[in-house]
C-alpha cells in the first residue's frame, strides 16, 4: 500500500463516514452543545453534555473550517458548542465541570484540569475562524489558570495528603505542551514558547531508557514500589512522541530528535500484544498486575494516535521500519474499529483478543476528536511530503 | 452433587486454600494492617493499605474467631488490623480515607461513605471477640454518622449540583441494611431494627417488576433517559436478595418472601450470559451500551454472592430450580476463579468469554472478604439445614 493510497482511504473515511456521523447525530438543536453518547446508528443513549468533548468538538470543527474548507455548516457547528461551553461549563470560580445536564445545568465536577484544557484549545482554534480576538484573549487567560491548577491541585479540591508521593504526571506535562504549541503561533507572546520548552523537557524526563518508553508518573525514589511508578500507557506514550516531535520542530531543539524516535519505537514494541495484536491500554512495566480492570483491552484511540505517529515518523525519516509499523497499525485499526460507511465512525472498545465489547460510537470520553483529528493530520502530513518521504524537515 | 459434598468442598477451599493464603501473605508485621494487592503467589505488588479492605478483613477474622473456632492466631490478626484502622484511617473530622500509605499516612480520600461502612462492621464483630464494649460503642457511633453522610453527601465533599437528579442508590440502602442487620442483635437498641425495616423497604423500591431485578438507581421520572436509571449490576442485585432475605427473617416481614425469591431468580436469569456463561458485571436493562468499559467482564464476587444466594434459596425452599442454579454457578466459579491449592485463593477477573485477564489474587477492591465470607456462609447454611432441604424457616 502506498502513502497516496492510504491518504485516499483516510480522506474517504474522514469526509464520507466520520464527519457526517457527527454532523448528523451529535448536534443538540434544542439546547445547544453536542451529544456524544451515541449508539452504533447515532441514536442518543445519554443526552448529557460531557465538557471535555464539547471543547474537543469545537476545536475539531473550527480546525476543519480553518484548514480544510470555509464551509458555513462547520463554523456554525463550532459556534453552537462554543456558545454552550461559555454559557454553562464554568462554576462561579471559573473552574470547568466534567458533565452538564442536557440543558447545561452542572451535573459533575471532576477535580481535574482537563475539561479546561480542551476549552483552551477550543477558544484558540475558534478565534482563528475569524470569530474575534476576545476568544483568543479568553484562551490565553484560561491557559495560565490551567497552569496554576496543575501546579496547585488544591485549587480544584485535591489537597495534597501526607502519604501520597508528589508524582509528576505525564498527562499534565503533555497537556501544557499541547496548549502551548497551539498558542505559540508565530508572532505570539514569547512566554508560550518558553512554556513549550519546559513541557518538552519535563515530558522527556518520563523517559525510561531501558525500555525506551515514557512512564506515566515519576516521583522521588521512595515511590518505586507503587503501581503508579510502573505504569505504562502505550497510547499515551505514542501520542506524546508525535506531539513532542512537533514541539521540537517549533522550539528548534533538534537534540531531542533521536530520543523521540526511540520513544516511539520502544512504545510500539513494548505496547504491542505479540499474541493477539493491537496495543494494550495499560501495562505494568515489570509485568505485575495492573490495577485497571480494562488494562488488556484494545481501545480505538491508541491505535488512532499510533497511525499518525507512524505516518509522521515515516515521512520525516523515510526509514522502512516506520512503514512496517504503519501497515501493521492500519490493518489492525481498519479491521477492528472502522465501521461500514452505512453507519459511519469507528467503534471504540475490543477485548484483548479483538472481540468488540461495546457497539457504541461515542460516550463520555469518545467524541468528535481523536478519529477525525488523526485522519486529518495523516492526510495533511502525507500531502505535505512528496511521494518519496525523507528527512527534509530536519536541518542538516 | 449433594449439598454435603458441596459443603465438604467449600470447607476444603476455605480452610486449606483461602484463609491460609491471607494469613500467610497479607499481614504487614512491620507497620500493622493488611496488604491486599497480592499476586498469584502472594507477593505484594502495592504495599498501600486500602481502607475498605482493612475493615473487611478485621470483620472476617473476627467472624472466624467468633463462629468457627477460638483460635488465637485469628483474633491476633483481627486485632492488628483493628488497631491500624483506628490509628490511621480517619481524618480530623472522623471521616475515613480510601487509601493509606503502607505506614498509615493518608493517601487518598474518596468522597464516599463505604470505607466507614466496613469500619462499622469491623468494630462490631471485633467487639464480639471479647475485645470490650468500647468497640461496640464506636461501631454504634460511627453507624449514625454514616447514615448522616449518606443523607447529606456534602459532608463528604460532594455538594449536590443543580443538573444532577437526586438518584437514590441501591448501594446506599443496602449498606445501611447490612450494618443495621449486624447491629440489631437480640437485646440491642430497637432503633437498629427500625433502620433495618427502612433499609429493606427502600431496597425493594428498586424492584423492576418487568424484569424482576433491582435497579442500581431510582429517581424522579425526569431521569429516565439517563444510563444510571437503566443500570443493572447482577452481582449486586443477587447479593441484595440474600441480604434482604436475612433482613426479612430478622424483622419478621414475611410478606416480602416471594418478591425476594422473584428478584433472585430474575437477576440470575437476566444477568447470566447465555452465550458464554457467567454473570455480567454491568448491564443496561434496555440493551443500550453501558458506560463502563469492564461491563461484560466476569468478576469473582458476583459469582461468590450468587453461590450463597442459591444455597440459601435451596435450603429454605427445597425447590429444585435453585439446585439447578447452584450447580451451574458452582461449575462456572470453580472452573474459572478457584486456583489450585498450591497457590491458594481465587482469581478475580475474566473477560466475557471466560479468559483470565489478571493473575492477581487481591487488589484495591478484592481482599480477604467476599470469598471466605461466602464459603463460610454456605458451610454454615448447609450445616444448619438437614440433608433434605425445605421451607422450615418460614412460619406457616
Amino acid at each position: 500500500m502506498t502513502l497516496a493510497e492510504l491518504r485516499a482511504q483516510y480522506e474517504l473515511n474522514l469526509f464520507e463516514s466520520v464527519i457526517p456521523f457527527w454532523s448528523k447525530h451529535s448536534i443538540d438543536r434544542e439546547h445547544g452543545g453536542y451529544f456524544t453518547c451515541l449508539e452504533r446508528d447515532g441514536s442518543v443513549y445519554d443526552p448529557r453534555k460531557y465538557v471535555w468533548l464539547q471543547g474537543r468538538q469545537v476545536w475539531m470543527y473550527s480546525r476543519l473550517y480553518n484548514q480544510v474548507e470555509r464551509r458555513q455548516e462547520w463554523v456554525d457547528i463550532a459556534a453552537s458548542g462554543m456558545d454552550f461551553l461559555l454559557r454553562h461549563a464554568r462554576d462561579e470560580q471559573g473552574r470547568y465541570y466534567f458533565r452538564l445536564a442536557r440543558d447545561g445545568q452542572p451535573s459533575f465536577f471532576q477535580r481535574k484540569p482537563y475539561a479546561a484544557v480542551f476549552a483552551v484549545l477550543a477558544l484558540n482554534e475558534y478565534a482563528n475562524t475569524g470569530a474575534g480576538g476576545h476568544y483568543r484573549a479568553q484562551a490565553e487567560d484560561l491557559f495560565w489558570r490551567v497552569v496554576e491548577w496543575i501546579r496547585n491541585p488544591a485549587l480544584l479540591g485535591r489537597a495534597p495528603l501526607a502519604g501520597q508521593p508528589a508524582f509528576r504526571s505525564l498527562a499534565d506535562s503533555l497537556v501544557v505542551a499541547k496548549m502551548a504549541l497551539e498558542l505559540a503561533a508565530p508572532g505570539a507572546d514569547g512566554r508560550y514558547l518558553e512554556v513549550l520548552r519546559d513541557g518538552l523537557r519535563e515530558s522527556l524526563e518520563h523517559h525510561d531508557p531501558a525500555r525506551n518508553i515514557l512512564r506515566e508518573f515519576i516521583a522521588p525514589g521512595a515511590a518505586a514500589d507503587l503501581p503508579e511508578a510502573r505504569l505504562f500507557n502505550p497510547g499515551h506514550s505514542i501520542e506524546a512522541a508525535w506531539l513532542l516531535w512537533h514541539a521540537m520542530e517549533r522550539t528548534g531543539e533538534w537534540q531531542y530528535r533521536q530520543r523521540i524516535l526511540d520513544i516511539l519505537e520502544g512504545s510500539l514494541e513494548f505496547g504491542w500484544d505479540r499474541e493477539y495484536g493491537g496495543l494494550y491500554y495499560f501495562m505494568d512495566v515489570e509485568g505485575k498486575p495492573p490495577l485497571q480492570l480494562e488494562a488488556s483491552m484494545k481501545l480505538w484511540w491508541p491505535h488512532a494516535e499510533a497511525l499518525y505517529a507512524a505516518v509522521l515518523a515515516y515521512t520525516r525519516t523515510g526509514e522502512a521500519r516506520w512503514l512496517g509499523w504503519l501497515e501493521r497499525l492500519h490493518e489492525y485499526t481498519f479491521r477492528h474499529f472502522v465501521d461500514s460507511p452505512e453507519y459511519g465512525e469507528w467503534f471504540a472498545y475490543c477485548d484483548r483478543r479483538g472481540h468488540l465489547t461495546h457497539t457504541l460510537k461515542g460516550n463520555h470520553y469518545k467524541g468528535c476528536f481523536h478519529v477525525p483529528r488523526v485522519l486529518l493530520m495523516c492526510i495533511q502530513e502525507i500531502g505535505r511530503c512528496s511521494s518519496t518521504p525523507g528527512d527534509g524537515h530536519t536541518p542538516g
